[in-house]
């Protein structure tokens, strides 16, 4: 739910129902559990609504599951992002079996976060490309040399990929620590883009200790990176705002660790919310998670939820890029296009690796892209 | 396990086959998943076991269900408390049902995180109380003003109470914003303890967005806070060694958001290695989490097993205190405080409140923990 003028945030939880249990009893502790977390009688009349979520809704969804929808207020809300976590899913997340599955957004919630700084405009806009999708690929893997990583970031942008990222395992490593790996990879892709006549883009992953986040920040956006990855479940949820806000850089990110939050059915947050709505709402321009066809168990269904989500229209908030990655190769590469439509990043990288050959793979996976976009636009 | 004398991180994984499934193949599939993330042959034969996670044990241990044992490198773990989180479940977090079950520790994992700064005898010495189980309750309910929270922080020490936490759901709200609440409650606790002869100890919540938290934790000091507490799922987990290392506060951490991370079976991380051995080698000197008889679904031995992890022997890490909330009251504190024995801080919420005189309540439960105590000693 968008846009619906609520002046409240609307959250939906599912749960099945134990034996004889009262929907609206349950209901009603939920709504205390996440706002005043005290019995009944130990807070006054007036904190009814105010602070107090409130039951909006309470439906049987099947044999024995429920949906029980609890509004929260504007000022409970106060204290940013993380507040606004705990709230759609604070000491609930410890009753098993709960799963939030809908959030109706009031207008106000742009004073908690304010979406994508770019968006799929701002994100075209930096590399170039209009009119189909983007291809990318992962730069890997770990345990390589910094030198041969930027080798490899050379080849692939040669070759006409549009995006290079990070492997999110490379932190700082060794064999190719952070500082040393992000000024060369930058380097490489810039100089292959002005060769290849691109505006290929390297994304940079950021990790590492939380008190060195804003100096490699600033060290990213010194050597002339203009977008960066993440990943929220481990880093912090409120780092994708903050970089969004005052980074001045793309904001890619990766869904390493997040899994139990969204993957497992009854469980967490409904992927297209979490990984839609909620990473988009945050901050972040280009989303990362797993295609249907990979090693991942997500489906089509779901991949497609998180794409919608991604990209509807949203008062005040910019649309993202969902980049998806797993079982895209040179074969498919079209079909996925089709499916996915132009607003999509397709990741490419155990295909490209496996021909050995990185700038041959990319180049023809580029053509192959190119040839369906424009086949498809003169049919 | 732990003080075994590894040289590398060991971690068990375990999972349920699929019909006709080499468990042995797959075992393979996640060492590389979890590290290199390409195919084999995509990488030189000198990354295994050096860069590509090593399979050191694949074992049956029900019908269908297998545990995989694959250690890392000192190497990959390279990067901080982010990396090794990465490590420990990446992107095998988004394959259903894969938990992580054990983790062997080398003794260098103390260069990544350093566990409690104060540990179980730092907060006895913080609250002057030696002997006998903590008694800690939270100040709430959001909603209302600072005044008030500070009289019943007031009322709290008077009573007797060790330990008086912000609930965790007071993060900026405007009706006690998080500047003038801690100020104010920091107040009034430490004077009510100078008045009644105790040490009593005040936990602000730490929450905010990710660039104020720095000052805030300044703020805390300034106003002579001893404690903090923060929920990693939320803030990220390396805030909680970040804490430990630089604030110079007895750091809680609270388990908002993190239900999927443990609280599922076959999911996440087990509950006593996320808040147990985690949690505590992060830095976390009271680890708050549910009580068996309480809201949750956790189970007595769940409970019992995360308590054994903090305060089990660890060679360079401190032992950390577990604190119960849930299912505490008047009646049951004495046969929680046997169940639990001494190192653990048992929390009392909602039987306190319940009573309406806060003071007389809080003396209540401390006359019963001192009586049983004094019982218990002279018997």
């Amino acid at each position: 739910m968008v846009d619906a003028g609520f002046d409240r945030v609307h959250v939906t939880y599912r749960f099945p129902l134990t034996a004889g249990e009262d929907p609206k009893a349950r209901a009603r502790e939920m709504a205390r559990e996440q706002t005043v977390e005290v019995p009944e009688g130990c807070f006054p009349p007036e904190f009814e609504g105010a602070v107090v979520a409130e039951v909006a809704g309470v439906e049987r969804v099947g044999e024995g599951v429920v949906e029980v929808r609890l509004t929260y207020s504007r000022e409970v809300a106060g204290g940013g992002v993380p507040q606004l976590l705990n709230l759609l899913l604070g000491n609930v997340s410890m009753f098993e079996r709960v799963r939030v599955v809908d959030i109706g957004w009031p207008d106000w919630v742009g004073e908690i976060a304010a979406g994508p700084a770019f968006g799929v405009d701002g994100v075209r806009r930096l590399t170039g490309v209009f009119g189909r999708p983007l291809l990318a690929t992962a730069v890997k893997p770990l345990g390589h040399t910094v030198e041969e990583l930027a080798r490899r970031c050379r080849e692939f942008v040669l070759g006409g990929l549009d995006i290079v990222k990070d492997d999110h395992s490379l932190a700082d490593q060794e064999w190719a620590p952070f500082a040393e790996r992000v000024a060369r990879c930058q380097e490489a892709v810039a100089k292959a883009g002005g060769e290849a006549g691109s505006e290929a883009l390297y994304v940079p992953h950021l990790s590492g200790p939380f008190e060195e986040l804003p100096w490699r920040v600033e060290r990213l956006r010194a050597l002339g990176c203009r977008a960066v990855m993440v990943h929220p479940a481990i880093l912090g949820w409120d780092v994708v705002r903050w970089l969004a806000a005052e980074s001045g850089l793309a904001v890619f990110t990766h869904p390493t660790f997040s899994g139990p939050l969204w993957a497992v059915p009854d469980t967490g947050i409904a992927p297209e919310i979490l990984l839609g709505d909620l990473l988009r709402l945050l901050g972040s321009d280009v989303v990362v998670y797993p295609n249907a066809a990979g090693r991942f168990p997500i489906t089509l269904q779901e991949v497609n939820a998180i794409a919608a989500r991604l990209r509807r229209p949203w008062e005040g908030i910019r649309p993202a890029l969902p980049m998806l990655g797993g079982g895209i190769d040179l074969e498919r590469v079209g079909e996925w296009a089709s499916r996915f439509g132009p607003d999509t990043v397709l990741l490419v990288g155990s295909s490209l690796y496996a021909q050995g050959d990185l700038r041959a793979a990319s180049s023809r996976l580029r053509q192959a892209i190119e040839t369906r976009s424009i086949g498809r636009h003169s049919s």
